[in-house]
């Protein structure tokens, strides 16, 4: 049965929430998590979280917020029975908790501070797992009279394994006008004809994926990164799980990620590369259940643990974790590592990991000569790391940052870039599998594309896109090299994106040299006046001029980075600021600063114009934004991601090319 | 051979032109067009124009001036002997034109009035043809001792025809940002799934085309178009030609279109359908030949007569036209059909086209009743016709316009939409071919997506693309009741982007009720606080009502266009503009009024806020953008527009699937 043939379940509500809701995926006063309209994969481990609410005030006020403690659940399998969540899936009853929340129904009330009080009741059913494919209904009956009825779909996975391996290259934040702009800065166009392509241009298999949350039409990175991991949407900021009403950023209703089902059923080795903190959306989503994603004390303590334990989690909401201990975690965030208040009983985690058996490195120096045979965590900044356009082209620009992943005030002068982590990553799961023939799954994450489009600073975002290409170019041919190419699905895709297009060129000698704001707006040539890309030619040349040059950032990379005839480009979205569209030489623009509200940092683009801001001015940078994200794909089961589709299902894609459904027997 | 396998060829060039240049394909004194790197189809007709040119200032000045009357052209196929171009051809010589032009270098020359004259030698051969598929080469000798070479690649067409017939509908400007957002505001998502899909979503293969033009990374309709349609990009404004530097518009160097193609070498039955003028550029593409997408006396004589003859056309420049009399031709611009001071000789070309046995209807009812044995014009509106929003959800904005297609200044309210008009047109194209078998050749566009996508009227923009989507959906549906869907090629694209993307939604109700502009922005909600679509809930529910419930405008459009809740969307690239997020209900938003400059109209969303321009202050309109644009595709040959290409592959793969380049005997 698909969904498309199913009849629509109607729920009635009376509340116009938008900006703020009582709880996202709940409409009616009886929540089921995972709620109606939930995909699946045949054998994930699930949990079930149920809450009935009991308005106090607001517009769904209901008998003076009186709880219900007799609410039950059943669950049928198709046309069968419908029998209680204790006998269908064999478990003891939960105990029943009681909690308050509050919250806004919309910004008139939040300004009047008159907050809506609910009263919950609440049953939570840990780590089941629906095997047999098919449509099944979850039935909540409560306050006597009402119900709740949630439609589940278990998707019949692939019969058989395709994939050996899988990597996962995630370009946060980068969407196909991103794409387009990189081609245009850095592979040279003749006559309409380019000379070179991205290496994306030239993968096998297109697709697009939808990436709204759950409960609003735009994503945050968590959430994306679950639903691509997971096949499971949630509510902006959470981590693999439903967000209920209950305080615990822990205790949420969880689903297994692709990672934990990898090792779990085919026992492989498992890496995570990133620009960004490991600890950051995109990374921790491999691994972590947290309705906060800020929480990254606990995401490290399930990097080194798994997500039950001691530290931060709740002990008795055991999950059968296998996410513990990845073969390979690569990036910046040494904060979270280092001891501290910040840390979890003050624990060194680098001192941590070591015990279980890591090599702990910090630069791209011990990278290069690193033992692949061991576990390997390589923390090379604190923070995100630096930018291919600082390290490659502005290195100056590196200094005075005191960003040591070791925590000294020094500067992190010689980290790697997504290149050299990824292809020495791929070299230690090779070696930490190879006899076993069980395989590997890596995610690569170019995260800054997406934290330099939110900084506005568009030449830094283009320049980690151009990298993440060249790591997914560099990646190829190191997979052939090694002789598992054919082995591999290679899926690179983003999580959101940012609305960011090119309209033009700006000739930035004119505009400096206008004093009238209005008069620098004629330095912008639109249409036939945008001329050809200043950026792929050697300073001083005309861009008409033919010659094919490399730069100093190597081929696939811009020549130069501050032509005379810069690209105009930019989003709806943003703050005040300045704009000049000329790159920033001493590190990341800073668009802002703080007055009443953020406002346009007079000292950013000085030559520029000023523009007024789009959005709340409590938010300093750029925010994502709706538009569908590009997939590329090639390898075995690459062919599944072309065409449209929505976020979750690039886990089945992934799981099925790797056998997660099939038996272990058949596909090892 | 490949491009990609050509060693690359290097020209110097000393003028840093971008916002202006001498003539963009030719960066040196020797002009070839075609010029390096161009891809021709096999058998399809092509001009030579060669230039030479003597710059008589400026920086690149050369011998003060003095013209080369004695420079010569060879070609060689492959390895074999370079000949001159009236031995490799068979033609006789051309005689030598000469005249003089002038362009500035920069915005600094723009301002001081210096421009750089240029003395110009030149020949031209006409309608020639390269049949045997391969690497050419093209070696203009000029000024004794200089060179300027072109290498020419003859693809090999496909050897069979896949496709009977083939419809290529345009969503002018449409880009994926834009194709979800109409997704969100038509199609009801519950718990992060879409109970319903564009059927652009739904397609069986997709790709991405690169846009840009030949000599500026941005393009406008006409010369995208021209790519799309003919295989050859061009410069800004022109329509199947390169743009030499004469001063005549319709002289340029011309090459065949799709539609000629197909009508000389299967004489099938051929059909324009627009919600523009018919003369705008994106169908004038299909027909006319000229630098000027303005001149659309000569673009209706084209589609009356052929690229060649008397009228407005040079009559020595015989081009051996096979477009003339398309059997149908749908749309607005009555102005250039009525008599009257801007016609040729004051043709009433209602009148002439009448004469040539076409039926001329004026509306919807006459369209509903059309004979469909017959060639039909029709002309629905003075302008471009009414937009979808105003004729389903505001009809009263259609009074006093003014716009009747027989230019009586009465309204035209009793307009057929972009699938009143594909459908008929269908079914005249296959009521005239039928018998034949030769099948048919159609073009349908969404012209107002563009339209109202430069007008910033995001509402309207969207209320186009879903029209365009519903008649996609229609036609697949009508081709499959007639019997024609599995002998037809669906190709679905736009010509370019702008680039328009939503980030958030906004409460009306409370901007409007803030007074202070920065407060006004605490009414947009990003990220979690986006919620869901209000567009997809009848008028005073919530977003988080599962209800499923059709709107006036039917299924796949929304259910209201003026929820509390509104998205919060738009582009970077504007001139000052006031924005409040609203759905304009009188017409056509007017953003603009003329001042020092275009600035924001006082009247124009009075509950929003005022933003900054972005372009030259004499623009009164968003711009196009860079992006990528999809291609969706279906039928017969619909695989080859997977993945990632340039616009003018979308040419040859629609010919290939038509078999242009096959025998006409094996494909009949």
């Amino acid at each position: 049965m698909k969904w498309s043939t199913l009849s629509i379940f109607v729920a009635a509500s009376v509340v116009s929430a938008q900006t703020y809701k009582r709880l996202g995926t709940c409409p009616s006063l009886g929540c089921i998590f995972p709620p109606d309209q939930t995909d699946f994969y045949a054998g994930a481990y699930f949990d079930i979280r149920l809450e009935v609410h009991s308005p106090v005030n607001g517009t769904e006020a209901f008998k003076n917020g009186e709880i219900d403690k007799n609410f039950t659940l059943c669950i049928q399998k198709g046309d069968g029975p419908c029998e209680d969540v204790t006998k269908f899936f064999t478990v003891e009853d939960s105990k029943l908790d009681t909690w308050t929340f509050s919250y806004y129904e919309d910004l008139f009330a939040r300004d009047a501070g008159s907050a809506s009080v609910v009263n919950v009741a609440s049953k939570g059913y840990r780590a089941l797992a629906l095997d047999e494919p098919g449509m099944y209904t979850a039935r909540l009956k409560y306050h006597q009279t009402m119900e709740t009825v949630a439609h589940w779909l278990v998707r019949a996975p692939a019969p058989e394994r395709k994939a050996k391996n899988a990597i996962i290259f995630i370009g946060d934040g980068m969407t196909q006008p991103m794409i387009t702009a990189a081609r245009m800065i850095a592979h040279k166009s003749i006559n309409g004809r380019y000379q070179s392509l991205m290496q994306m241009d030239q993968m096998e298999h297109l697709g697009h994926q939808m990436t709204h949350s759950i409960d609003s039409y735009i994503t945050d990175s968590a959430n994306s990164a679950s639903a691509l991991f997971t096949g499971h949407k949630t509510t902006s900021g959470a981590l693999n799980v439903y967000v209920d009403s209950s305080r615990d950023s822990f205790d949420d209703p969880k689903y297994e990620t692709v990672a934990e089902l990898f090792r779990r059923k085919r026992g492989g080795a498992f890496g995570i590369v990133t620009t960004a903190d490991v600890v950051d959306a995109t990374p921790a989503a491999m691994c972590a259940h947290t309705r906060e994603r800020g929480e990254s004390a606990g995401i490290v303590y399930t990097f080194l643990n798994g997500a039950s334990g001691d530290t931060g989690l709740n002990s008795t909401l055991a999950w059968p974790t296998s996410c513990e201990q990845p073969d390979v975690i690569f990036g910046g965030g040494a904060q979270a590592f280092l001891p501290g208040p910040d840390s979890p009983n003050g624990t060194d985690f680098y001192q941590a990991f070591a015990k279980e058996g890591y090599n702990i490195i910090h630069n791209n120096t011990q990278l290069q000569g690193v033992d692949i045979k061991k576990k390997t965590l390589g923390i090379f900044s604190k923070g995100i790391m630096s930018q291919w356009l600082d390290r490659h082209i502005y290195p100056e620009s590196l200094k005075g940052r005191k960003n040591s992943p070791l925590g000294d005030d020094a500067d992190a002068l010689d980290q790697p870039g997504l290149k050299d982590m990824t292809l020495k990553a791929i070299d230690i799961l090779q070696n930490r599998q190879k006899d076993s023939g069980k395989g590997w799954l890596m995610l690569s994450e170019g995260a800054s594309i997406d934290k330099m489009m939110h900084a506005l600073d568009y030449d830094r975002a283009l320049g980690e896109l151009l990298e993440l290409d060249d790591t997914i170019r560099a990646t190829i041919s190191h997979l052939k090299d090694i002789g598992e190419l054919d082995n591999t699905l290679i899926v690179v895709t983003a999580d959101h994106g940012h609305g960011f297009d090119v309209y033009g060129s700006v000739d930035t000698k004119y505009m400096a040299a206008q004093t009238d704001p209005r008069k620098k707006r004629d330095a912008i040539g639109i249409y036939g006046e945008s001329g050809l890309s200043g950026y792929t030619v050697a300073k001083g040349s005309s861009p008409d001029n033919n010659t094919i040059v490399v730069g100093s950032g190597g081929p696939n990379f811009p020549v130069q980075w501050d032509p005379r005839y810069t690209f105009a480009g930019g989003m709806a979205a943003h703050p005040d600021i300045r704009e000049g569209w000329q790159v920033n030489k001493t590190g990341i623009r800073k668009t802002v600063v703080s007055g009443d509200g953020y406002v346009a940092n007079p000292n950013d683009q000085p030559e520029g114009i000023e523009i007024e801001g789009t959005i709340p001015d409590d938010n300093s940078s750029g925010v994502h934004s709706l538009t569908d994200v590009s997939v590329f794909a090639s390898g075995p089961g690459g062919e599944a991601f072309r065409g449209v589709y929505n976020s979750i299902d690039v886990f089945f894609k992934v799981a099925d090319a790797l056998g997660l459904g099939a038996p272990s027997s058949e596909s090892q």
